[in-house]
């Protein structure tokens, strides 16, 4: 159910990823980490296995991969042969199983980098307040997170950093919408009709179970069960296999048939229930207006298209972009950042009448990381090749929808992700949404697998489409004729005082009906009248027979100089808190033989503070130079922190470490002496150099904005040596 | 109603302002404007008359004045004397209404300093996209904007500049938290209770009328007819007086005594309807947890203060702020964006133990327009004299509070707000929260009238107060004393076996409600216990007799080295939408002689665009240069736009200064030869200079950043003339 739906609506970056079936809502206590065991995670580097597969491990990946290419021979094949719907979908399903199967068996095979900790990195996360549960005091509420300073300074940097990326680097229109939509628009998207997912309650209790994750749980459970009959695990496996096609009735019948009851409580369900994800509320006092949170920022853009058009003095292409909050009412949010009911978007809606895009010259050289529907079908891994290549050989539909794909590629290298935890997966043809021509998302490798980050679709025209049939507004642009066109005209001629004296106060909707008609249904019109003598007309206030008599049918030629043209949209759309989950595990490191001192490498751009400013100690000599540094700072405009707090430097050091604080100033006594200078030290390599006192507003500043490298500053500065002796945690 | 809640929740910045009577809510045609008309407001300079007071206009005021001194005076002998809370609420309302007619006097007898026509930049915001309604091709909704490419910028300049301003300079703890509420936190914080305002119904229609308002017109209505006895107009005058302070009760019976009907149907109403004014929605699926969007960003701080303060090492003072979106189901949102559903904030709470302000002598010299309430009460126009004066004569209550109020100030000129339009108003002791002991508004003066745009209040303890008695959690910080102390500590010493075997499941209430007193209700219990032999326990379960077998108090010393406090809170928060709004009027400017080109004199730190580069035609040759521009603006962070469209040069730099656009760039047929130059204009001079072309993106950067000055570039660079001969709006 959710599946369909959350490709149509781009769910793809929020879309289910994690077998989660009880829904945790309630005023919970304060555990939001979904797994706190201090059990450390492998996380395999996904490339090794590509740039030197081991022939041992290829060995054992064969046959997994031919069974994959097997049954995606045979989905091309049921489709080439234009099969039933539901055997194309059972054929998927397998597919999807089979993929499933290989991936994980690659993930446990590839050779792993480094021991992750996630309930350590958790730890670290709440302690010093980068984000936690919202309304803890309160018992908390799942799903929903508060940033803190660090967090907020994080989400905040990032947020700036996209603004340069995209807005002013490709000339945006950024736009701020209202998050309170009317229904008649999310009508018209088709969000109200279908974002849903189907559950099932608790009859006593009114626990909420999302019912696909129900089903799947329960037949898993009897399937794994020593006295179940082969004959039944395989009828078990061919429904699982189905399971995600499945209709509401269908599940029902599923239910009845295995009894199932509540896996909490043993009570009984309720039938499956479909659950809108929107929040609803009325707008204004008379409780007349109903209006939703919107589920995604897309669609303010959308309403706003003409705006934006006339803005962009009618021509295309331009794109709109912008930044803000949504809302999902989740039956089961889990997995800390990864499935919230409140989340940040940044979206862009490019639209264009041609795809190929006069900058995509300056990112072709990009190397990243593909896998393919092609390579999903045949049970091949994912490659490396640049952009150009992926292009031009036809893997990415176009050199626009290539040049996004490139510059989300290196965005995301620049708030810290790993490149080699970063991968576009193509959408297969089954997951498509139908008006999509292409879609790809960017999947960051974290220790919950591989998580949609930022979805990047080709829309084609259809939500303009929609609105367009929704608000009878046409939202299209103009497109000058490379030559004057002659084109034929075909319009409804009315007889109006006959219509009038014959229908008396349905003629205005007779006469708006005829006005809506298309060239099609008009020569269809004409059609009818000639063989028939009449034609039934349908109206929002019913059906109508006309006759010649009332109507015809006029044909005319016409010198135009533009056309009409509804524009394509292509469309990346970025999650904001799933990107920075992923920093935050790409990030997290453990000194060399320390596992206490954890700490963060982000990168400077993103860093939630550029530095700290250390006195040695509480002597009020080294009170004017800590001022001194902090204003310079200031004029800078570098964000910085002064710990002025009791703990050895090595303590101190060590606690900004754990913010992620890339550089460390510390005043000393010979900070005291002139020429005054200071010790600057670098966080990843722990490496320090002594300055003087006035260099450091700009050095810092510098670095932060990668205009000089760490580098460069120990080649112009004396090495500083200390030891930092401290072991363990952060005081 | 509103009023007394209004200043409870520091609705100051949001509260009523604007007689506006019939709920708009609807679908409704696009206009949101509440003065279309073509017509020009006289825009007084309030502080003229302060410098230059003019005799002849002292001598129409001096009457008035006296009035509302008369009055004030009364309102402080009844306070004095403790007399009855009506008759000083009476007292207070009087007050008021002088007031008011002291103060439009004064704004109309003030000399206007210029002509401003909204209706003409409410087109020129629509036209060019500032901001418009939102949904508009759905109809639109009141209250909701969606902001545009230039709006958005605009905002998102504002708000850059707050983080630097208040953020970076002040070293606040900035936090990002969740908009969905649950119940609970906004029941502990007053919300749910007390945040609405009381409504009517038409019967048949549903149309919502505001109470006060429509009370308010309709009596008004009655006074003005011609036939209306004397008797009647005077306690006509004394209900409108009173209306303010009325109970819903007693607006009841007026309805009845004066027959009210809809104004707009004549339909019936129904009694009065107590309409809270927060959106309501329900988290997660079971609809069994109740939840609001939040109507204001505070509450994210106050139920993170643990978390923070541990952020902060348990120290005193510090400041946490947030940026965010809340919102507030006007009954009848209108004044475009003065009164509306969704707005963003920003939001400071700085938690400190004493008021004294390290930074305050850094800013005593900022001069300010104070309208202090003694000044309101006295009838005294508001006045100008430095922030220093204001606190050392206790004007302002005290050094953090003035410290703030200049930084508010000194936040306010950066952005553009007029200084002479600019000041700030005392609450009046009776508008005051009952917990508050000074707060001010920064008001802007616009079309509407004083807008108030910041409001900087002492919350003293309360908010911490009241979610620490909700919740059980202590909300409070520890503060190391000079000296350690020896305290009294009195504990319950219950005999949990003799209470167990009594009371049985009950002894867990038992033990918990004696834990839970505190020394008072501890000696209190055993001098019961003492006297009568028994006491008698409330618990959330019921009442319990105990005996002196069951339960005694002792009394010890203990010697201590921290005492626990609830800091006091210092709160400015400013309404973006509001400030946007004035900006935009204070900034709205014609050519002379040609009122037809209209543009807005923005300050570059926050105009939506630093430049915009112009080819002076399609000519090919100009485009390699345009583009290298482009790319050195891009490089330098300098937001920018190319206008190569076609239209004179004269007509673009008039489209570029609709936008607000402080320079422009234009590259000539001199261009293409070397060295290769370009001219810079700047928008409010329209001064021209010659410059070469890669000097631009640096010249650019400073001077948005306040770095250089136009002056200074004209000293460097050539003269440029050239003629802008075009007349008329912008193509």
């Amino acid at each position: 159910m959710r599946n369909v739906v959350a490709l149509v609506y781009k769910c793809s970056v929020f879309s289910k990823q994690f077998p989660i079936i009880c829904s945790q809502f309630r005023l919970s206590h304060n555990h939001w980490g979904s797994n706190k065991l201090h059990r450390k995670i492998k996380i395999p580097n996904p490339q090794r296995e590509i740039i030197m597969a081991d022939p041992k491990v290829e060995e054992i990946l064969a046959p997994l991969r031919a069974l994959v290419k097997e049954q995606g021979d045979l989905v091309r094949k049921l489709k080439e042969e234009k099969a039933p719907e539901i055997d194309v979908k059972k054929a998927v399903a397998e597919l999807k199983a089979r993929k499933k199967v290989l991936e994980d068996k690659e993930l446990s095979l590839a050779p792993a980098e480094e021991l992750f900790d996630r309930a350590k990195m958790e730890d670290l996360i709440k302690r010093r307040f980068f984000y936690d549960q919202s309304f803890a005091i309160y018992g908390g509420i799942t799903g929903q997170f508060d940033f803190g300073p660090m967090g907020c300074a994080l989400k905040s940097n990032m947020i700036q950093l996209w603004r340069k990326y995209f807005i002013l680097q490709e000339q945006m229109l950024e736009v701020d919408c209202s998050i309170l939509t009317p229904e008649p628009v999310l009508k018209a998207s088709g969000h109200v009709e279908r974002f849903a997912d189907l559950m099932t309650k608790d009859v006593k209790s009114g626990e909420c179970f999302r019912l696909d994750h129900l089903i799947k749980a329960h037949l898993e459970k009897i399937k794994s069960e020593k006295n179940t009959t082969a004959e039944l695990k395989a009828e078990i496996e061919d429904i699982l296999v189905k399971l995600d096609g499945m209709t509401a009735d269908q599940m029902s019948a599923l239910m009845q048939r295995f009894q199932m009851k509540s896996p909490i409580s043993g009570n009984d369900l309720t039938p499956p229930i479909e659950f809108n994800l929107m929040f609803n509320t009325q707008i204004g006092p008379s409780g007349l207006v109903k209006g939703f949170l919107r589920p995604e920022t897309a669609q303010g853009i959308f309403v706003n298209f003409k705006r934006l058009l006339e803005f962009n003095q009618g021509r295309l292409p331009f794109a709109a972009a912008q930044i803000g909050n949504s809302f999902r009412n989740e039956i089961s949010p889990r997995s800390g950042l990864l499935r919230v009911r409140e989340f940040t978007m940044c979206e862009i809606e490019h639209f264009c009448d041609t795809k190929d895009h006069p900058k995509f010259e300056s990112v072709k050289d990009t190397q990243m990381l593909f896998y393919s529907a092609d390579s999903q079908e045949q049970g091949r891994p994912a490659e490396i090749m640049t952009i150009g290549d992926a292009v031009s050989k036809g893997i990415v539909n176009n050199e626009t929808l290539g040049y996004f794909m490139a510059r989300i590629h290196l965005y995301m290298l620049a708030v810290g992700i790993d490149p080699k935890k970063l991968r576009f997966r193509q959408h297969m043809g089954n997951e498509m949404a139908h008006y999509a021509c292409d879609c790809w998302d960017a999947e960051c490798l974290t220790s919950y697998g591989w998580v949609e980050c930022v979805g990047c679709a080709d829309r084609s025209a259809y939500d303009l489409t929609q609105h367009t049939k929704a608000t009878g507004i046409r939202l299209a642009a103009e497109k000058k004729l490379p030559a004057p066109k002659q084109i034929e005209v075909v319009e409804p001629v009315p007889n109006k005082a006959a219509i009038g004296k014959e229908f008396k106060k349905d003629a205005k909707l007779i006469n708006d009906g005829l006005a809506a008609m298309d060239s099609a249904a008009l020569d269809d019109m004409q059609a009818k009248l000639d063989a028939d003598g009449e034609y039934t007309l349908s109206t929002p206030g019913g059906e109508f027979k006309l006759t010649p008599k009332l109507v015809s049918v006029k044909k005319t030629q016409k010198t135009v100089h533009v056309e009409e043209i509804i524009p394509s949209v292509i469309e990346p759309s970025f999650g904001v808190g799933r990107i920075l989950y992923s920093i935050l595990e790409h990030n997290f490191k453990m000194r060399e033989g320390d596992e206490q001192r954890t700490y963060f490498s982000l990168p400077a751009t993103v860093a939630p503070m550029k530095c700290a400013v250390l006195p040695l100690s509480g002597n009020a000599e080294f009170q004017p130079f800590v001022r001194e540094l902090s204003q310079g700072l200031i004029d800078a405009d570098v964000s910085h922190k002064v710990d002025d707090s009791s703990g050895s430097i090595g303590r101190r050091y060590a606690r900004t470490d754990e913010l992620g604080v890339p550089y460390a100033i510390t005043v000393d006594f010979d900070t005291i002496k002139e020429p005054h200078s200071v010790t600057l030290r670098e966080r990843d390599s722990m490496g320090q150099v002594r300055l003087p006192l006035t260099d450091v507003p700009t050095v810092v500043r510098d670095l932060s904005n990668s205009k000089i490298s760490w580098a460069n500053v120990e080649e112009k500065y004396p090495k500083f040596e200390q030891q930092e002796a401290v072991k363990g945690a952060a005081a």
